[in-house]
């Protein structure tokens, strides 16, 4: 009676665990950016200035593929701050979750696809409703396993590889630069695209160059979002792809014509101002310094068993039990994060994703004694 | 090598006619609300008050299905002033265009429906291209025929049919009270759902009752926006539908989570000021003395085949002529429009459709002028 998408859409698990989250005492679940460090100061007065100067061309419907002036001031300002060569063109989003969706519509038709195992869910799923196949490639502490990935590439083509390469939600981990030159060779010698998708990189500090940096062929499509080094609920990001598809997916935003103009107003002021550029650095010793809390916290409680983040918010960790009897438990308890066998494709489990990005450092260092607690008890 | 919709999206032909318009001094094209009526101080106003009263709730992501509170208000408060019932659920969405995306893609895959001919292009367009079968029926001056889908619909049978019922893009009318209580009638005899797409009711002064009004099987769905009635760079709307439509468009939502938190509270606080009230009254005078200047100086430039629009932007006047060649005429002398044939399934070659929002009644009165000494030259 209805589409293929509309049968098999379900509710986001992570928006489950968010709306438990939300009555507990300590918060290790929410992958939202830190409240507490918004900069609504900054923002109140954009929207002002952005009114006084553009009037009513702020307020009119936004151009397919976003407004001229902000895709210029990334193109030639921001890209760099990214380490990103100008390879390609800026299209303007309304945040990556849309960006996603809109490359799956304009790609994806029960194809074949790859994805790390895990990945996020939510941005996996409009890849996953357009394919057929969906590989899982394995994720250790550098990374997808690019091995794994040549191996499946000499029996199975794919129409794309979908990679988070830094600070990897849930996994934590970032891909190292030999692998993402060797993710483009593949790319090249197979026959794919690559989306990477990178929301983190304005608050990693440093990383290795983006995939993108080693895109000679125009196969890589580079995904971004204002929503960690700004705020979420201003709905815009962008796309760095070849002209071709950049013009395609700009045509393709006719269809829901969803980015809010004033938005990307305001976006252009927070980078025109440099508030975005100083953001970066704030926000990665901000973060940075309460993962050091979680990881430091997990090691006295004696867990052992995960990957050391470098950046971002979410640290996976390996509880050797059910993690969902450990979270029915720790939620007892005043504690919740996500049980992460949703984001895997195979196992998971065990697997448990905390995060950093909303609670203080002393709620993590509570938070992690009544994790220990929990898992005791189970 | 992409999907359908890949290789069959286009240029919006409204977009193309928008840039030529850009160039010319009287503008007739373009289906913007007046700039000059935009609420720019309220809005100002509005941001400021939001981030000081919900500070980072308003800026963290948006929940699918958009902010309990501005559902709440719409449910209550606004959905009376637009003549509805309060029979569903109330999903809030990027604007009308967004909610005409989500239902294309929950409802449609590779099957028939029927739209009104001629139709609005760019809404049309996510139907189109899910659909494999579309069957127009013909316009008159009191809205789509009846009797013609009645004709159809013993022999084909159909999913969904697609009707902007008042104040039409681009034929300017609006469906009388007796054809809309039909329509629901049919959709219950013959199983289909109706989507109702109706962003210019807060505008349009006195209109027949909406369809959604008459539906007692939730088979009708109803589409509103916030572009005309507030401004268009919000991305603001909403659908009102059964429980089980308005479930699943949200999770839908969590597919390109594009509707931005803070410009919903913006909504919300111009709705619970009375803004949003106070407006419905002025812009319908505003835009309606505009609408009879278009009209008297048709009339008096020997126009005679068009139906009198009631409400809204647009007339569509049968030029009898091929009216691009019109257009060139037109442009050459300082007059944009819309050459109307791209919103036709069939026929529309003579059609030209006009547009009194964005242009001054002085202005309006010297194009029709202008149109007439093109029309003479052709």
């Amino acid at each position: 009676m209805v589409s293929r998408i509309g049968r098999e859409i379900e509710i986001s698990p992570v928006e489950l665990a968010s709306q438990i989250a939300k009555k507990v005492e300590i918060d290790l679940a929410s992958g939202n950016p830190d409240p507490n460090v918004m900069p609504l100061r900054e923002i109140k007065e954009a929207y002002q200035e952005v009114i006084e100067e553009y009037g009513s061309k702020a307020l009119t419907y936004p151009g397919a593929g976003g407004q001229e002036a902000l895709v210029k001031e990334i193109e030639n300002s921001y890209l760099p701050l990214l380490d990103l060569p100008k390879n390609g063109k800026v299209v303007i989003t309304s945040g990556a979750q849309h960006a996603i969706e809109l490359l799956s519509k304009y790609f994806l038709e029960d194809d074949t696809i790859a994805v790390e195992n895990p990945t996020f869910i939510e941005t996996f799923t409009p890849l996953k409703l357009r394919s057929n196949v969906v590989l899982p490639i394995s994720v250790d502490s550098k990374g997808i396993n690019v091995e794994e990935l040549e191996a499946m590439l000499k029996i199975v083509k794919i129409k794309l590889l979908y990679v988070i390469p830094n600070c990897h939600n849930p996994a934590g981990v970032t891909l190292c630069e030999e692998r993402r030159k060797r993710l483009v060779e593949l790319a090249e010698k197979y026959d794919f695209y690559i989306l990477e998708d990178d929301p983190y990189k304005p608050i990693a500090g440093e990383t290795p160059k983006p995939i993108k940096y080693f895109d000679k062929s125009g196969r890589v499509i580079y995904v971004s979002s204002f929503s960690k080094i700004i705020a979420p609920g201003l709905r815009t990001g962008f796309i760095l792809a070849n002209e071709e598809i950049a013009e395609k997916i700009s045509l393709l935003e006719q269809m829901d014509f969803s980015t809010s103009t004033i938005n990307q107003y305001v976006v252009l002021k927070l980078l025109k101002k440099g508030v975005v550029k100083d953001r970066m650095r704030y926000l990665y010793s901000h973060y940075s310094n309460k993962m050091k809390v979680l990881i430091d916290s997990l090691e006295d409680e004696g867990f052992k068993d995960f990957n050391k983040p470098s950046c971002g918010f979410f640290l996976l960790l390996d509880l050797k039990k059910d993690s969902w009897k450990v979270f029915y438990e720790a939620v007892k308890r005043g504690l919740s994060f996500v049980p992460a066998k949703p984001f895997f494709l195979r196992g998971g489990e065990t697997m448990a994703r905390l995060s950093i990005s909303v609670s203080s450092e002393e709620k993590i260092r509570k938070g992690v004694k009544i994790l220990k607690e929990a898992w005791n008890s189970v």
